[in-house]
């Protein structure tokens, strides 16, 4: 008899939290009873698993022990209320909002640092680290071995849909009034977000960085495991609605190999390498996908150490959900 | 009595050329007999100028001794096609197209490095850069007696405009068939452009660089006169329909000091740094007006050494029309 594991998902009504139910469903996890959880606002609505009708409950009222597993999707508040809780009934957590400390919930991506796990005991904690973060991780991981890594740039042009639903509502909202002529009345964001870029993804701090490209610098390093790595990252709103963007030059303390370089890329797990000449993008390759996706792998325009590289990824899925479940793979022999 | 000046405009029916003619207007340019020019297809069409219509004509018919300065603003080819034409007829020239090697026409921002005017004999024979690189050049060059620049990384989200009145058309057109949930069927772009990103503004070479991103590299060293410096450009197409975006990481040999950069660029001309913690867009800012804006103005996360840009522009205005009619202003004396 196939044995099966009871799971909680907190936030399973937002954009994350739905896909999570989806891929657990496509990917066969051996799910034994779901609890769906949320706020009082969405309680009492239900969602689709296995073609059944799940019904969504109010997180403050679970108890936590009747799970092994729990997937935190809502929000870093939501966690930092929850995640002690859940953790003292015995039961294993994978934190998506990024809330947790390293040392309490180690960030995994498991094409890059799936070891970690190893060295944890369950009551299992992990985070899944945010989608730049991700991504990088997954393409760069492979190819620490073929360049001396001395310094990372990125520019992420990140989809709304990575500030969740309203963001997604606000964006369509703004085109429309836009095409159609009518006055821009601005509501989610500050200002017009259709057919322009926001430099600013939450606020700065005193020194102009976001906790964003924070976190970015932060998880990659950790997930990497090259804690003195030297990054430049800045986070941007783009207006597109899935899948992100990521804009990459890396600098080695050598000639890059490029042949080697996209060898390692086409055999590396998690990765699809487009055709040299081409590029992928956001809505055309990566959404609805689980790689993430590489092309325009160039050198500099004169300089043999440097490398250039153009990622899309699908921000709910490898970004969050995807990498979150394939984690819990990962712990599942421990777990049943 | 004031002087006047005949001038033609070739392209006038264009993005960049209706602006050109709109902006010689604006700053009272002493223009005389204004010709306007474009291909077969808009001759006969006309274009108001001082509340007066004038009739665009072809340029193949145009005898350029009518004139002692010309813009060329209609594409590569009609530039190469032209100028030995229009010089040997004793008209200085002005190209927009960026066709001309810098020996023959030399890339000017009068911010950066008017001097080189000084250099030239009439007939003249200048080059407006790039949108990238003029912006780039505006924000750089008062900066290059405080940090010591060893290296500069762009990653330029460009307007369609940039790609001309058709490009505008089809985004349009695109977004309202999504948003209609039409089918989408690409002409002008060869994929989704609408809340999308794309990675490669024409065809890369086969080292993988675009045209475009050779001469922000050709162009901006050309401009700061640093033939040396280390770039690395990706230019990319962004879903937004004026205005360029600018995220730049400078390297410096040495420790920044933010409050000399921010001072320096609050002096400099073309230049509107907006207030800290606050960021530039395209849209709400940039389009429309004269000026380079500057935002996000910061070190690296952890390194004193590094500075971080965000800059926004008119890609139309400062990046084509605007900038080549400042050229003007500054060899005025020398036509009259
Ligand atoms: N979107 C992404 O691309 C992405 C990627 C990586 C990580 N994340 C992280 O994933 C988390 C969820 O993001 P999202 O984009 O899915 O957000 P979302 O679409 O706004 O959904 C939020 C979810 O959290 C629930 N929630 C909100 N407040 C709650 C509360 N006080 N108690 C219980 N449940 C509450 C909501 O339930 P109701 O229906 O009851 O409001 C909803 O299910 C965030 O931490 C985010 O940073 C998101
Ligand atoms: N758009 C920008 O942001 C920008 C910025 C910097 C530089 N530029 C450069 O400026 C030039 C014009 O760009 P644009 O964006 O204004 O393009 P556009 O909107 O497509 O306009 C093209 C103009 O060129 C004319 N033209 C085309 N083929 C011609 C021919 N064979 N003979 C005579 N005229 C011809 C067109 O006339 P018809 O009406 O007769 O077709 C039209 O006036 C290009 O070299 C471009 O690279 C553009």
């Amino acid at each position: 008899m196939t044995q099966t594991l009871d799971i909680a998902v907190v936030g399973a009504t937002g954009t994350v939290g739905e896909t999570l139910v989806q891929i657990l469903e496509e990917r066969d996890f051996p799910v034994g009873n779901l609890h769906l959880l949320a706020s009082s606002e969405s309680a009492g609505s239900s969602v689709l698993f296995r073609n059944k009708n799940v019904r969504v409950r109010e997180v403050d009222e679970f108890d936590f022990s009747k799970v092994k597993l729990v997937f935190f999707a809502a929000g870093a508040a939501v966690s930092l209320s929850y995640a002690a809780r859940a953790h003292a009934a015995g039961c294993s957590l994978i934190d998506l909002s990024g809330a947790l400390p390293a040392e309490q919930a180690p960030q995994v991506v498991p094409e890059a640092n799936a070891e970690v796990l190893a060295g944890l005991k369950a009551p299992f904690q992990v985070s899944s680290p945010s989608p730049s973060a991700t991504a990088l991780a997954v393409v760069l991981a492979p190819l620490l071995d073929l360049i001396e890594l001395q310094y990372v740039n990125v520019t992420a042009n990140l989809a709304v849909s990575a500030q969740g639903r309203e963001a997604v509502t606000e964006l369509a909202r703004q085109t429309a009034e836009l095409l159609n002529m009518r006055p821009l009345e601005p509501t989610f964001f500050d200002r017009q977000m259709a057919f322009n870029l926001l430099a600013q993804v939450g606020t700065p701090d005193a020194q102009g960085h976001t906790l964003l490209e924070k976190r970015l610098v932060r998880e990659l390093r950790q997930v990497l495991k090259q804690p003195l790595l030297k990054i430049s990252a800045t986070c941007v709103q783009a207006p597109v609605f899935f899948g992100d963007s990521y804009s990459v030059t890396l600098q080695s303390a050598s000639a890059v190999d490029l042949v080697k370089v996209n060898a390692a890329l086409e055999d590396a797990p998690g990765i699809e390498l487009v055709e040299a000449g081409d590029y992928p993008t956001a809505v055309g390759d990566a959404v609805g996908q689980d790689v993430v996706y590489v092309g325009r792998v160039r050198s500099g325009v004169d300089d043999p150490a440097e490398l250039n590289l153009w990622l899309t990824s699908d921000n709910v899925r490898k970004g969050a959900a995807l990498n979150a479940v394939q984690v819990a793979e990962l712990l599942i022999k421990d777990l049943l």
